[in-house]
């Protein structure tokens, strides 16, 4: 099954474009809990209200070597029908990519991956030519120096682009297995609009809503595609630590199930006008 | 000592502008032979003919948790002038990147980094704001696809620059603390010329001689400053994989005490006309 199909279905099964990010925290995690089983606990009480999860790799890489066996025992408690996404936005000359990407697919199997497109089509390719993971580009993301370059205006093909928008224009021609999506950040929602009109059927990761200030009504509107599907928006923190007491799972399972909720009612919103 | 002050101390120590990738691949190295003990052997056979070694962290992540033990036991047995850089091309936003910082400075203890510049200042700060580490921004790669962005055209300040030259002027600009490097591929020498003239005192870190293509002579004629300095020049696969025997150590002894030679009879000759 490929990650598209992965991702359709467990959008469906959980009716939820809810993806929670598992970035564990100890500032912020209830004290004596191992970060292995924060993770579990988060996973088993969230499992049904999801339609990804996401592992942000610089938190477990903070930890050294526990940090790799940890992300490979949750990757291990995560059913097999969520489709996991590992976000270290990698990018490199092409036998580097592909030992990232043997890293990440097949020695961890990830079913995902986000990449940096600056180096080009052949620090992609390796990524790519996996043709039944998903492969999501960084496009245009939710910090505020983002503009720095992605909004710059630039020429190519005898048209004015914004950085962002060529590498859109990139990733689509690049899609040849059809397993291309993209990175938009939730607090530039025109910028998801455009991207979502120009490139129907392509999956796009959604961070930023909540603590970075993306709406989310207009993250689901402008995200989603004809089918109300296709648009992951990601949280992590807001669910995460949502109490820092040993009501951490229940409590987060209440926040995710409100957060999915409000993602639905947005879509059915735009299903019966 | 901070990391420009380590790099030119060794670079003086050891006359030498070579930097040795340590980039294990178990294809291409001795069969019985673990990759920490490669690493072990190649250091001691090498210590004394580089400015600095550099570490391939995805070949690292390839090997899953072992890895990690592995990059740790290999940065210990690495002496301590000699500085070591992180080849990661990180960058994500803010908490992210911080969380990277902190696993290859504080836990891993390396003295440089390579990140990636695509998502903006906010996505660097974390790492620049170590005023006492290396910070080497990727600018212009040594692969084919680099041109994909890397070389198209765009405006900024009311100037056209291609997008490498405006990531080296706003390197440049985000100096503060004279920690900031360019990653320059030796595959492009005009680019390198044009970088090392704009900015004279910049520590370049170029990738890309020998197996890559890029030529030797022209990295060294326009890489190195006015002092014939801050330019490391690195290599890798050409050094380790030299003999797949037992003689693999003094083998690349004899190969990176060549291309040492190389690169000072580069310099020499341009300091005397």
């Amino acid at each position: 099954m490929n990650f598209v199909h992965k991702l359709t279905t467990a959008t469906r099964q959980n009716d939820s474009l809810l993806c929670i990010g598992l970035d564990p925290d100890t500032e912020l995690m209830p004290a004596k809990v191992g970060i292995l089983e924060f993770n579990r606990e988060i996973i088993a009480a969230t499992r049904d209200l999801v339609c990804a999860y996401k592992l942000n790799l610089a938190f477990y890489e903070a930890l050294g070597a526990e940090g790799c066996d940890i992300m490979k025992a949750t990757l291990e408690s995560i059913p097999d029908n969520i489709p996991v996404i590992a976000d270290g936005k990698r990018g490199d000359i092409g036998n580097t990519s592909k030992a990232y990407a043997t890293g990440l697919f097949d020695i961890l199997g990830f079913d995902a991956a986000t990449v940096n497109p600056y180096m080009g089509y052949d620090s992609l390719e390796p990524f790519i030519d996996y043709w039944d993971k998903g492969i999501f580009i960084v496009c245009r993301t939710s910090n505020p120096g983002s503009a720095d370059f992605q909004m710059i205006s630039c020429q190519a093909d005898g048209q004015t682009y914004r950085l962002f928008e060529l590498v859109a224009a990139r990733a689509a021609e690049w899609n040849k297995y059809g397993n291309i999506g993209l990175v938009v950040g939730a607090t530039y929602p025109e910028e998801i609009r455009d991207i979502r009109v120009n490139y129907p059927s392509l999956p796009l990761l959604i961070p930023g809503i909540g603590p970075q200030g993306g709406d989310l009504a207009s993250a689901v509107c402008f995200g989603i595609d004809a089918h109300g599907e296709r648009a992951i928006i990601t949280s992590s923190r807001q669910i995460l630590y949502s109490s820092s007491g040993d009501d951490y799972a229940p409590a987060a399972r209440r926040v995710a199930a409100d957060l999915r909720q409000q993602l639905n009612d947005c879509r059915n919103s735009l299903k019966t006008p």
